[in-house]
């Protein structure tokens, strides 16, 4: 078990991976708050429910459910939330615990920082994704219409919770898709970690929590270290959108149904990959190393049907486009990206179908 | 016209209060921002829109339209706003102005606190309600079911223009209602100032800005000073709640349908300075001056006809309870007031009836 410490601007807080992160909510005082609400999906509560409540020490939290799935990251799903609060009695002293995925720490996160304008909340990640990447960092999000996160706010948890059993229970391809981002970590992170991941990648399994535990807490420290530098993504924070650039647009193209996050930005890094070398930032060896360890993630549904014109179109409209310029993280090498602005769309568009024709061979 | 320096813990920022102010928006750097967006009412931006411009400098700014009421305080309207920021291109660095009263204020404050996790924006308020307090201070809201401002933000502009001439159009209701939030940081800010109303109140004409411009900067200063020292309202802000708790549950009783949000301030005013004596904190004389003072702000809608059990009932679900505790505002005398909790519920009961019974005999 790993205790991390994020240096966020409001107060600092830690993030616990590894085998029996949950017991740190013992510690955590739950005496202060005058009610305490646990955010999560039917199912998984099921499952994992008494297991955490043992562990933590919570006692009769109560529950507010969310449906599976990112149509839950919706302005209106707020509105049921925070009104559901309302009628049972939660005040500005409430505490809120969003356990779930992606979708449940993002609302949540989003309830939290806007009921009676800001209430205290712990994360309790069970993806892997998660637990590596979006419950850290305080940034919260709902979608509207098709534009994913596009409502939000920068609102740090008191406690983060990564306990790897709990990923026993993923099917395999979302146990797989969180991967990619644990890749997208170590081609931020250098070597050690990247070299870590070639020796064992094949070796994960969603019920190995002793083998996952290590490699998650040195995963989501590569996070924790940059949001540390940078809260607000004034700048070097950039850098953890690795493949999503084009990732966000891949699912904007497939509607969010071919591709679940983490395959999205697998694709996302690929292109990335292509890019770079085609603008000279990236050796051929180098570049063939990295695509090499994203490929054996996983089979990724294909992209060759997409049409190129429709996708970088996409592209424009990327949040991250800042007076119609995007900004590209591109690797240089293992452990070394760059952001680059101004791209010639050309370029762009002849990195994305080297990716396609790629796809197409295989 | 007069400029506040505002301590936020973000940035400062300034209020300028006073005929001219509109001016001041050419001294800010709107040249840093890659877009600019009026959000308003139609009706208001077809009256002053050009004025507003020629005085600031700004150019074809993109207007985004709110209807006019209470009901534009909603996340759907969040949605279509942040939908249309998207479709016109506004990214991170786009500015947002909102031209408007307390609506526009609280909504635009919200919208431009969660578009894209952020972005600048300017209050420019219309009415004495959002002159002298909502557009001051950080505090963003909208509506939920009944519940007003149950989701909200802390998030300050960048910069507020108080410009008293906008006020001639305004109805004399309308005007009237925000009197009442003038007395109030009179009854908070001590002599002087209420000394000054207890002269002139009834000379308040929309039309005269002149004499208008003084008085509203020195309401308007008093907020700046309170929020300066408890932007968050951990404790000091909380005085700015003189006459919001009876307030509010008389605008739900009667479902935001009998008064403007003044008027139920006025009426909640009255229900403090009765439960003020009652306690025994202040004296029937100087409780006699204050009451004195409210009621010539203009005559108030009966709260005779209502059940008293109902608002009573209801100001146990105010957003300010903790723990199911409510934090009275009680004027001790004029410039002092005490925060108190734990008063018994028969001593309410019996001040709001005190006021009814005023009330039912006039």
């Amino acid at each position: 078990m790993q205790r991390l410490r994020v240096a966020s601007k409001n107060f600092p807080y830690d993030v616990i991976v590894g085998r029996g992160a949950w017991r740190v909510l013992r510690e955590f005082p739950q005496d202060g708050y005058t009610s305490t609400f646990i955010l999560t999906e039917r199912g998984l509560w099921r499952r994992w429910g008494k297991a955490f409540c043992r562990a933590s020490g919570l006692r009769n939290p109560k529950a507010v459910w969310v449906p599976e799935g990112e149509t839950s990251k919706s302005l209106r799903m707020v509105e049921r939330v925070a009104s559901q609060l309302l009628a049972e009695g939660a005040d500005r002293r409430a505490l809120l615990i969003a356990f779930g995925g992606g979708v449940v720490g993002d609302l949540g996160g989003f309830v939290a920082s806007t009921y009676m304008r800001g209430i205290d909340y712990v994360q309790v990640p069970t993806t892997v994704v998660a637990q590596v990447d979006s419950a850290l960092g305080g940034k919260t999000a709902v979608n509207v219409g098709a534009m994913k996160n596009l409502i939000g706010t920068f609102y740090p948890p008191r406690l983060v919770l990564a306990e790897p059993l709990v990923l026993s229970t993923l099917d395999p391809r979302a146990f797989r898709s969180g991967l990619y981002e644990v890749v997208k970590h170590a081609i931020l992170a250098g070597p050690s970690l990247f070299n870590q991941l070639e020796r064992c990648l094949d070796s994960f399994r969603p019920a190995d929590a002793g083998t996952l535990g290590p490699i998650l807490a040195r995963a989501a420290k590569v996070k924790v270290e940059v949001v540390g530098r940078d809260e607000r993504e004034a700048g070097r924070r950039r850098v953890l959108n690795l493949g999503h650039t084009f990732g966000h647009a891949l699912e904007e193209a497939t509607h969010y149904r071919r591709f679940l996050h983490g395959e999205a930005v697998g694709w996302g890094m690929l292109a990335a990959l292509q890019l770079s070398q085609r603008l000279g930032l990236l050796g051929a060896a180098e570049g063939e190393r990295i695509a090499r360890l994203i490929c054996r993630v996983g089979p990724l549904r294909p992209i060759c049907d997409l049409m190129p014109t429709r996708v970088l179109n996409l592209l424009r409209r990327d949040k991250k486009a800042v007076g119609g310029r995007i900004h590209w993280v591109l690797p240089e090498r293992i452990g070394k990206v760059r952001i680059v602005a101004d791209v010639p769309p050309r370029v762009v568009a002849a990195a994305f179908c080297d990716v396609q024709r790629a796809d197409g061979h295989e």
